[in-house]
């Protein structure tokens, strides 16, 4: 009824849970874990945007879960399931029936595709690869309207590509028919600079590896989602805070999430600073958000 | 595509939710909003009992939620809309997919028959007095099966009706056969002890109350629930105070939720005291996540 179960196993301690149910847990899992220094949590909020900005959004982006997870066909296309770039466009624009701005995007463009793979029991580095590689022109298109339903936190265009400025919304779609430019080519144009995209063009390489340490953690999953996004902070700057406050910022935040990895309490104090000084490493909670995701789908326990 | 959306004005704030989304949402706000003396909130956990517990079983309750919005009677039955009782079964089954036991079974008894006003436009105390009427001895029958998901605190049964005593689950259901009762004529049985049971027999009545005055309040909508958490809690004695700790404590729970009235900062000790005592409100706790529900419904801003 609201997406497609894959020969989910009985012992699978959530045997009805389907991909799109698991994404949207992911996206709540995702707020509740704290601390994650920087970002909006179960303990704290930013100025204006707040907790239940993100439960709203997480609640708002299931259509478009739910088209990602679809994979019979039927109602939406007529060949084959809904496209990817649709659906992500979809999840935005549901995401963004809150007043808090942008909650989730970067998330969910980690979420759609893992969602499909998962739909289609490929959920794995080379089946996220081949749904990458599946990727259209009218997908990538769609990538950048969904730009339009939201302000995003983003880096200048490449040099050479200036009419690719994602911030120019659908008036860039022209530039990719010309180019013929899919979303995965999008994604390759960004993979050097931007985590998420660096997900897309490595079969989500840091995402399985994370997922892997928190099936093997103990404790709560929000804890263990928390110690996965010092982690992650720690292996490699975090986008959003380059974007935000330069490179060697960004890489002095990982430095300090390394001296506190595996330590929730020693990241409590980072977490009260990072919000003082307005660092966001939001693109690593969108990894977080991901790693959640197929650590659900396998059948962590909650 | 995930239930019906009846007629939402475009000035809504959420023009593309559903009632099943708003459900959902509700529940996931009523856990959020803290203090809330004594239950589970964004600040606090029980010992077995934990925030991400609530959120899985918001999630895992949608299928359930979306079979009470569905009114087009396509798919599920022969003629005509889901049953509501079969409803609440799902949603049940779906919350329980977690190891914390019951997070939401009472929120959900609240929920389902405000969904079914809501999706057919009805969302009022005449409305919901006609979805209750309407009710059947099957909608009775699968009540009492629900109880075989999950363990649920409650009361003795009246005493002219051991066989009734849900406990019993599928037991009972040949002694609601033989006397032809009703889910409406069920909750009757128990209006006059149980505060979900009276919303049931009396139009929904204290929940419409607490929806105007959210909508009147101003601020962040998790704190004006905690707000109407208190009132609610305040003006009769909780259901679940009463029977774990008897009728005298329960309006003791009353009266010191009465003094600290409007004032979040002052329950705030009161939350921590209730932990430590066990004293768990949680029928106050469904009230509001019902308020919060109706809430969604008529616009209030997040």
């Amino acid at each position: 009824m609201t997406g497609t179960n894959p020969r989910r196993s009985a012992a699978h301690p959530r045997p009805d849970m389907t991909p799109a149910d698991h994404a949207e847990l992911a996206l709540l899992l995702e707020v509740a874990s704290t601390p994650k220094p920087g970002n909006v949590d179960r303990h704290r909020d930013h100025d204006d945007l707040r907790f239940e900005h993100f439960l709203t959004g997480a609640v708002g982006s299931r259509p478009g879960l739910e088209l990602a997870g679809r994979v019979d066909g039927s109602g939406n296309s007529s060949d084959g399931p809904p496209a990817i770039g649709d659906a992500f466009e979809r999840a935005v624009r549901g995401m963004s029936q809150q007043s808090g701005g942008n909650t989730q995007f970067g998330c969910l463009l980690l979420l759609v595709p893992l969602v499909r793979a998962a739909a289609t029991d490929r959920l794995s580095p080379d089946g996220l690869t081949n749904v990458v590689e599946a990727t259209t022109v009218d997908d990538a298109a769609a990538f950048y309207r969904a730009f339009e339903h939201v302000d995003v936190a983003v880096g200048d265009p490449p040099a050479d590509a200036p009419d690719l400025d994602v911030r120019r919304g659908a008036d860039a779609v022209p530039t990719l028919r010309e180019r013929g430019l899919t979303l995965a080519d999008v994604m390759d144009l960004s993979a050097d600079h931007d985590g998420n995209a660096a997900e897309w063009t490595s079969g989500f390489e840091r995402t399985f590896a994370a997922a892997s340490r928190v099936l093997d953690d103990d404790g709560p999953l929000p804890d263990r989602l928390a110690r996965t996004f010092l982690d992650l902070l720690a292996e490699r700057p975090d986008t959003l805070v380059a974007v935000e406050h330069g490179r060697e910022r960004a890489e002095a935040v990982g430095r300090e999430a390394a001296a506190v990895r595996g330590d929730l309490d020693a990241a409590e104090e980072l977490a009260g600073r990072y919000l003082d000084e307005g660092i966001n490493p939001g693109t690593t909670a969108d990894l977080t958000a991901a790693t959640a995701f197929v650590a659900l789908e396998r059948g962590v326990e909650l």
